[in-house]
């Protein structure tokens, strides 16, 4: 069931009911222009990742600023975005299951769509989807450039695909998707440098193969906000598919150097139980993500949150130069904003300390 | 927004959706049994804590055998039991949002409501909500029986806010909160009798004290799936507060001996690509909790869950008899039950294989 929104617009922040997920939009706003101006500069197109805020409205504002279209995990984002109204959508991602290929495929109706594969036994299953709607599927390649996880092999097996792909009767070859997840929180430059120069290796031999096999990858795609300067300057990358940019997290605060964004993004908690020492928060790790580390306390030197449990944090409060007050109110910078986005069911924004808009985060929980 | 369900009744296992939070209803059911003969047979009442299944439905199946009513953290989901016609809750925590009290005290004409508290500061904003909305609120005193989270220390200044409480206009003293959340998972026995005798200790002092101030408590509440037949056989205790026993999880399954219920909850997820020594799934830590410790694949020795990220989970298959296949439905066994089933919209009731029952988790995301 959808919540009830934790706040209505004119508020003060103090007046939002915690834990909320609040949005600073003048950092959100500084985050989306850099972006779009980084991109401009580079001759990089931008298709900015919805898995981080999976909201139709934030994805208007990225296309509004030149982005081409957006990226997405999951057939059920794709959903909530072409039914918000946005018209390119690649799943960054492999879909097998016939069901969520039909509702793919369907989809092609009213947003032009594509998607991954990194295995030819995939292929009957995305043929079969895309003649039952009556459409043609554009299908990229995912090239394993180092993460490790999915994709093939770059050069033969991915050109195979692509040939593969290419000569099928619903398919149309779209590119190839070549991500690496793991080089976005190495932590110094040298490391993410020796990742990136890898996958642009496996990516040019993989278009050298295409060359010679007279195929066009129409679509070069991959990179994060750890380093999409890297691939944005590699000559080979076409697209790039950022998406904690708009928000940050104290994660990305861990690389050196950090991105060049603000943070925008906070859980706003309320003390619900305080003594000497110590203060209780109304919000554990059903509130916020503690898979890539544990939230700070921002704006409050000297409070520390540990030890969270479903719906409990406890902060540290003995070298803080004042206690927080029982009732007061926190602002939480998430230790990884993707998952802490998808806890909740709005998001309130804010500008210079009062509530300006709240809007659902509508694929929230889209995960099929 | 609401997701769409993943499953309609009459499907088998095979045909839902991915990821989908499933159940094994007789499994389920044998351990609501299981529960409920412990409790009459040691005298004691069942509130079961909806914090782990956020659902009206299975609320009143605990009502059924003979559960008094149920607890919950949050008001939010208090009022989704309310709602749902459950007519006895408590709010296991602490509250002193005006907003979420002045929530809270109008419930109190729906369902009989009680709330705790931990400070004298808190009072007034009880008494206020309380006073406004025209009833009487029962307020429990939260004890800190070890768990060095919320809670008052025992003895004196529990009393104190106790005759406080008793005193007031608008609040009844409804008894004591002495949950000891951290003995739960402690892994020997040795260690979880020495936390709950310590518990026990402190509930006997504070009750004593109450005695001396000719103050009854109605209610002395705590317990759960790890200690609840040590609470339960303390003749302290009067009502047992366990959640988890309705699913388990993994992190349950490390005590020694593990809680004598069986594994009822698991997510289904599919196998979206594979190589060789490596299957990909559907479900990362979007899907499945991975606070308390990994997730573990059911019924596939050898397959180990790792890696995961946002939106995959990798499968170390080295070790596997079989590797599993592309698009192959898996059940995982989560490392934590509670923030796993705060993550779906919609629980898939399964018997002998077959889509039993599919019902909404009314209270997914409600931390306010």
């Amino acid at each position: 069931m959808l919540q009830r929104p934790p706040a209505t617009p004119g508020m003060s922040e103090d007046e939002v009911d915690t834990p909320a997920l609040i949005v600073d939009l003048d950092a959100l706003e500084h985050n989306l222009d850099r972006m779009a101006a980084y991109c401009a500069k580079a001759g990089v197109r931008l298709r900015a990742h919805a898995k981080t805020h999976k909201s139709p409205v934030i994805a208007h504002w990225q296309i509004a600023r030149g982005a081409v279209g957006q990226c997405v995990q999951k057939v059920a984002e794709a959903e909530v975005l072409a039914w918000g109204g946005v018209g390119d959508i690649l799943v960054s991602n492999e879909v097998v299951s016939p069901a969520k290929l039909a509702r793919l495929a369907a989809l092609a109706r009213m947003s032009r769509v594509a998607v991954c594969a990194d295995t030819p036994a995939a292929l009957p299953l995305l043929e079969q989807a895309a003649e039952a709607a009556g459409t043609r599927l554009s299908v990229l390649v995912e090239v394993d450039v180092g993460a490790g996880r999915c994709g093939l092999p770059a050069g033969g097996p991915s050109v195979d695909l692509a040939r593969r792909i290419a000569a099928s009767r619903h398919l149309r070859f779209g590119g190839l998707q070549a991500y690496h997840g793991a080089a976005q929180h190495q932590r110094t430059p040298a490391e993410r440098r020796a990742s990136v120069d890898g996958a642009v290796a496996a990516v040019v031999e993989t278009l050298d193969g295409l060359r010679a096999a007279g195929l066009e990858a129409g679509i070069v795609g991959g990179a994060g906000t750890g380093t999409f300067e890297l691939e944005g300057a590699s000559g080979v990358y076409t697209e790039i598919q950022a998406g904690s940019y708009i928000f940050m997290d104290a994660d990305y605060g861990r690389n050196t150097p950090a991105p060049d964004f603000r943070q925008s993004l906070y859980v706003l908690t309320g003390v619900m139980s305080a003594r000497d020492g110590l203060a209780v928060v109304d919000c554990g790790h059903k509130g916020i993500a503690v898979d890539s580390g544990l939230p700070m306390v921002a704006d409050r030197p000297g409070l520390v949150y540990h030890g969270p449990s479903d719906e409990h944090g406890m902060l540290d409060c003995r070298e803080a130069e004042s206690p927080p007050l029982l009732g007061e109110k926190l602002r939480l910078v998430p230790g990884h904003c993707d998952p802490t986005v998808d806890r909740y069911d709005w998001y309130v924004g804010l500008r210079k300390g009062r509530v300006e808009s709240v809007w659902p985060i509508a694929a929230r929980g889209a995960m099929a």
